[in-house]
């Protein structure tokens, strides 16, 4: 595995599907997490069994599977019985947002299993924000007692247009600084392990997946928060365009916006009636003392009946978008989250009302439209998610093994 | 390969993709058409030789490899080489139209062998079209002197919603008496062979993708005929959503739209105002006399003013939509096809001037808006390239060798 060209895992090319039967192929078997006998495995796949027996003997060595006891047997030596092991490495994963930076240690399930949240403006630069993460990660692999061969990888999550193939922000508008900054070279100045990034809203789609979704093939993730966006899951993959830039509802026409201005320099757009930020100055142009999104569902809570009003507003504007998105993408599941996804239900009606109103009845027969269940969590259970794909993929399994094996503790 | 449930070839299960150093996965690497040595093969698969000629043996059996010469030799009896021989089947492709039937016979590798168009509205219902489609292909196959036995599978494009899975149409509004009909079990009563059923705009981005853009990995092709629909080509897979209803423009809102009511009961719908039949009846409307899309573009032709200015107006609500397709979806490149694509550089002037303006920049700097090269082909390529990638796909292959083997005439 090449440190500098974390190649998305779902890429192999025909020579690499053909070059199979290998200890990395077999794990995929096993990636399913239920017990696997020798023998069911061979039945399976059609492998001879000793080469099923090689295989498993590699990967009970390196850690990625482990003995879970005994089949039942018709008589003679029960045969023994094998699965994943997920605490076989750890994964590093971190969420970069405008204002804050949270780091988690996750196994290669995604189970969280020591967490960091502080306040830190992304427009410090890349190397204050890196520098930080790259601090918090190491602070907490020495607490969890984990030693730096255990890590498997580091996923990261950014507020900004991510080439996900050089993991280079592209010209993001909140970051200052970070255009074509290499983050997987500073990080692995400190970790010399592979280093994924991508766009946030991606991996909140893919962590919102991975966690409540798993089964889901079509899902699309909305953030509403500062800004508006989505991650796109079409056939159970992520899509991120030609660009990178693929899921950008923020800057969408809706019809409101007609004359209103938005940071992009166009006029109309999604972002400019309906994030926090634009409900928020809608409410004050009326008189109502509000300076954030927070501030307007918090008054919501309260029974404010302006704050309600605008509130339920914003859901009918994101609707109006959501409704194309169903007649494009037909996914069904629509997440929302991000901060403003704590308006709950003041949003949720309006969204619903919209998207059941316009969207073609075969597309929204079995579209439910709900809110995130991993909220503030999304982020990192999605960077996790990036790094387990690629690090249990076929070819990350190989290399793993062609490195240095590590034992379980 | 069952004949009733043609799954897609892209779906793999993990026990597929593990039972490898089968034929049918060695012969992805021959189907990129260029010649292989036995030790080419087994370098880059790192198969032993005995393995890689074993499994050769068996694709020139069977016809779908054949040997295309020597190579170049350092010294002994020089080594062959083998390629792909897509003439070694036929494929039946199908593109059944509102009011016209085309069926071509083609090899695997989609070049046209025979064909054959008549005119034959699909509201004769399904025993009346796909009885005319079967005699059809019947002829076209004797004709060519294809027996039966080379026949690998029929691909047809229906003009409305197919659940893929099983090719039934769903409530396909201009289909009456298609509703749930058994179009596999029809044809393969006639044919026992694979049967591959999808809808029109599907197959046509398949068609446009395969013939002209085979290395673009996001395209969006869009269908502007008496309808306006499109299909979604994401990360190289033909997009469907959880419905089989992705791609649907036609309804999706838009400004100019307002209070104009749609065939399918919403107001506002794109296809309302910018299919061939709403432009004409706007032209209409204003006193010019023409009663379709066709004779709009005469007109045009022609050098009417108010003809010129309707289609270029309808590119524009075209490219209002196609900003947000562009904003959502981040292809490299958009064709534009259909029959009223026959306007031309009326219509794309319109288109690319809203998208190009409304778009965002790093989403179009590489974005390329063209006209259909398929053209009137583009249905039929689409269906043809449905049923070669079902029938070269490791699991098809397979299938193909366990049945008769059948020698190239």
């Amino acid at each position: 595995m090449s440190l500098h060209d974390p190649a998305r895992p779902s890429e192999e090319s025909p020579a690499e599907r053909v070059f199979a039967a290998r200890a990395g192929d077999l794990f995929q078997l096993l990636r399913d997490g239920r017990p696997w006998t020798r023998a069911e495995l061979a039945g399976t796949t059609g492998l001879a069994r000793s080469t099923v027996a090689g295989r498993v003997d590699l990967l009970m060595h390196s850690g990625f599977v482990v003995s879970v006891g005994e089949a039942l047997s018709s008589g003679g030596r029960p045969p023994s019985r094998f699965a994943f092991h997920p605490r076989a490495r750890t994964i590093l994963a971190a969420d970069v947002g405008a204002s804050h930076v949270r780091v988690a240690l996750t196994d290669l399930g995604g189970s969280v299993l020591a967490e960091e949240r502080a306040q830190w403006p992304v427009s410090d630069g890349p190397e204050a924000v890196l520098g930080h993460v790259v601090d918090t990660c190491g602070r907490l692999m020495a607490e969890a007692g984990c030693p730096p061969e255990r890590l498997a990888g580091i996923g990261i999550g950014l507020p900004g247009p991510v080439e996900h193939a050089t993991g280079r922000p592209v010209k993001p508008p909140i970051m200052p600084g970070w255009d074509g900054f290499d983050v997987v070279g500073f990080v692995q100045a400190a970790f010399a392990v592979p280093v994924l990034v991508d766009n946030d809203v991606n991996i909140m789609a893919l962590g919102e997946r991975a966690g409540f979704w798993p089964d889901v093939e079509d899902l699309l993730f909305v953030k509403v928060a500062t800004g508006i966006g989505s991650g796109i899951i079409s056939s159970g993959q992520l899509q991120r365009g030609a660009d990178g830039t693929a899921g950008d509802l923020g800057h969408v026409r809706v019809a409101r916006g007609e004359g209103v201005v938005c940071r992009c320099g166009n006029t109309g757009c999604l972002e400019a009636i309906a994030s926090g930020a634009a409900v928020a100055r809608a409410l004050a142009a009326e008189g109502v003392a509000v300076a954030s999104g927070a501030e307007v569902i918090a008054l919501a809570a309260g029974g404010s009946l302006p704050a309600v009003q605008a509130l339920r507003q914003a859901g009918r504007d994101i609707g109006e978008v959501l409704a194309t998105c169903v007649n494009l993408l037909n996914p069904s599941v629509i997440v929302i989250g991000g901060s403003m996804a704590a308006a709950g239900e003041h949003i949720m009606a309006g969204v619903r009302e919209v998207v059941y109103h316009r969207s073609p009845p075969l597309a929204t027969t079995n579209l439910r439209v709900v809110l995130s269940r991993a909220g503030e969590r999304a982020a990192v259970m999605g960077a996790s998610q990036l790094v387990s794909q690629h690090v249990l993929s076929p070819a990350g399994i190989e290399a793993a093994l062609a490195g240095s094996a590590v034992g379980v503790g």
